[in-house]
């Protein structure tokens, strides 16, 4: 790994704000499944109390892969829209792995493709409250084929690589609503525009 | 409500994708907590069987609220952090609300500011086999104080009004790392810049 996005000037301030110390007075574990775990949190702030309820996935990892301006979409069939979704690979980080070999492996597994070269591009989190899925993003624009890609009806059916102003009208447009995908492709266009901006050259033909 | 995005070329492409059909044989609720249900689903596509759990928060919605090129965050307590988090305003849809009144209540009850223009901006999914928590972000460039802000240790402990760009550089360098604020600014980002482009004028000064 090396790169990733340095910025051209001095880091933005966020002003500093004075937090609360709650003291966790329980923490319960309320439901488990092949999934995830959900724990049941009662906080004491001293002046109030609040109750979170911690649904826990694990941390998962997802790659932009890039060639010549144009980014590695899989389709694969997904239940809460029952239809096929467009989204970049990505996945759960395995027992022992970094999430930039989570990101490599997922690429490889289920395209086909290998990136040579990863830069870490944003990483967040789904809630700050109640959902525990930490979720790191790459971006590689070293990316090759590493074996023919074989659709899976269970796994993924489809690829396509799709220059990347069109995958942020397909955001725009709302036809593009994973998570995931949308951070990526957006703050992977954000480090494209500030590097053509940055080195005086313009961005990648895209 | 009006305006949005308008594509300035026709809609980008994706290609087709034959979806398998699963036919559903069972779905039962697994757990229940005052934030979100938990549903086991057995799908059966034929050739191959998948098990899903579905954590189901309902929707929500949230929106930048912008003023001179700046964006308005809030900072809140938040658990998974353990400090304070900067974030747009938004919150769980009410029953009976749509997520445009979401987006408009939620800025004016944490922030004071309220916003007389909204805007359709993305909307994303945290997950689209396990989590079902519809996210729909708006914007609104014409915000108003509508009352002072009253700092609340239980709620929102301070508001800024933060330029864009710095928005930006703040979440490439992980110091925003909400999936909210950071597909609902990135998405922003985006659209100034085709505003720009395609007026034929410079986006604003951010």
């Amino acid at each position: 790994m090396s790169g990733g996005f340095r910025p051209g000037r001095a880091p933005a301030l966020l002003p500093e704000v004075a937090t609360p110390s709650p003291r966790i007075a329980t923490r319960s574990l309320v439901h488990r499944n092949p999934f995830a775990t959900v724990s049941a949190v009662h906080a004491d702030f001293g002046s109030f109390a609040k109750d979170y309820y911690v649904v826990d996935f694990g941390p998962r990892a997802g790659i932009v892969a890039v060639n010549e301006g144009r980014v590695l979409l899989t389709a694969q069939y997904r239940f809460l829209l029952d239809r096929a979704a467009w989204e970049i690979p990505g996945g759960r980080v395995d027992d022992g792995e970094s999430p930039e070999q989570t990101a490599r492996r997922e690429c490889l597994e289920e395209t086909g493709f290998s990136c040579d070269d990863l830069h870490p591009l944003v990483t967040y989190r789904p809630g700050l409250d109640n959902v525990e899925n930490l979720t790191s993003v790459f971006y590689s624009e070293r990316v090759k084929e590493h074996r023919p890609f074989q659709p899976d009806p269970a796994e993924v059916l489809s690829l396509a690589w799709i220059p990347l102003e069109d995958c942020v009208s397909l955001i725009l447009e709302q036809r593009i609503v994973d998570a995931l995908t949308i951070s990526a492709v957006l703050a992977y266009r954000c480090v494209v525009a500030r590097r053509g901006k940055d080195h005086g050259r313009p961005a990648p033909r895209s």
